[in-house]
């Protein structure tokens, strides 16, 4: 799997890979997409949509990326237990987010973030396989809260815990614009072609 | 406007509305229910759904009470202007999420907080009006990275950051289930019907 292609700003974090698992092409197409690109933003590596294609979610990225930088993968069709036997097989630790887990502490993210092993977040929808919850897959199994609120929402807090804020902070190589934040209206820096 | 009807346990969060503006009801529907039901998550009173009606949205938030308890309201198709309106002449401030805007750093979350006044959130989407940006609308123009990601994970993560961690821990009130966090498989407590 490739870099991200983030310019290394000391985020703290561990390399990760967000696992999406249970998208229906359509119905789901535009949250996926957030999923993505709350997954770029935050520093992730790149995802894995699991078990299905589809070519909007795919389309989406690629202009995201074409402009806004870094070289963020997309994977998509792979079964999700060939994922998770190759993650293993590496060393890396899998995180499946979901609202039945233990709670997200900072003692908690301590433990993660210290093994320093690369991270793959299974983002599922309601109904996962109670496989996610064994051993078998996941080291742990984490609450973003233990109400119902997104996907979006959980894997953003996630990473941004993880990262200790810093998340936030990437920035993206080969951009073609980029925000220049400021406390009024709005500013866009554009890159010159040569 | 109502009391969220959660326990206090001491999340430090001033009391917090989100305005979401520009919705497509249809298109939007399940984007905006997910902003919703992160908002309630993440300790927030309730949510105005600007401009429009969207049966879809009501239906999934009074679903979530009944069933998770709380009473985070819903309100909809109040124009924008009347909502903004109100909340300064009731001395509220006015945060508005948006990718242009100055970076949310902790210096920036302790100006918001410490005011101790009450907090209208703007979730926008692309394109918002002009005059979100200017000191007639909004306090502070806020961004969660500068990256293009998404209205859930924007509005996710500034709670978390707002509430110092704490509206995760948020509890409801007269919850018929809750989940029992726990490091494997899934655990409901239901209450019993008396």
């Amino acid at each position: 799997m490739e870099n991200s292609g983030q310019t290394d700003k000391g985020t703290n974090m561990p390399k990760t890979v967000v696992l999406r698992w249970g998208h229906r092409p359509q119905r789901d197409s535009r949250l996926t997409a957030h999923v993505a690109l709350t997954a770029r933003a935050l520093g992730a590596t790149g995802m894995i949509l699991s078990d299905v294609n589809d070519p909007r979610i795919l389309e989406t990225i690629e202009k995201v990326t074409e402009n806004w930088g870094g070289r963020f993968f997309l994977e998509m069709g792979t079964p999700w237990r060939k994922v998770v036997k190759g993650w293993k097989t590496n060393g890396g630790m899998i995180v499946h987010l979901t609202a039945y887990g233990e709670n997200l502490t900072s003692r908690l993210i301590r433990r993660i973030s210290e093994s320093e092993r690369d991270i793959l977040v299974i983002v599922g929808c309601q109904k996962v396989p109670k496989e996610f919850f064994s051993e078998d897959v996941s080291d742990f199994n984490v609450a973003i809260g233990n109400q119902p609120h997104s996907e979006c929402s959980s894997l953003a807090i996630f990473l941004d815990r993880l990262s200790q804020g810093k998340a936030l902070e990437s920035s993206f190589e080969n951009a073609k614009i980029r925000i220049v934040p400021q406390k009024r209206g709005k500013k866009i820096a554009e890159r010159r072609r040569s």
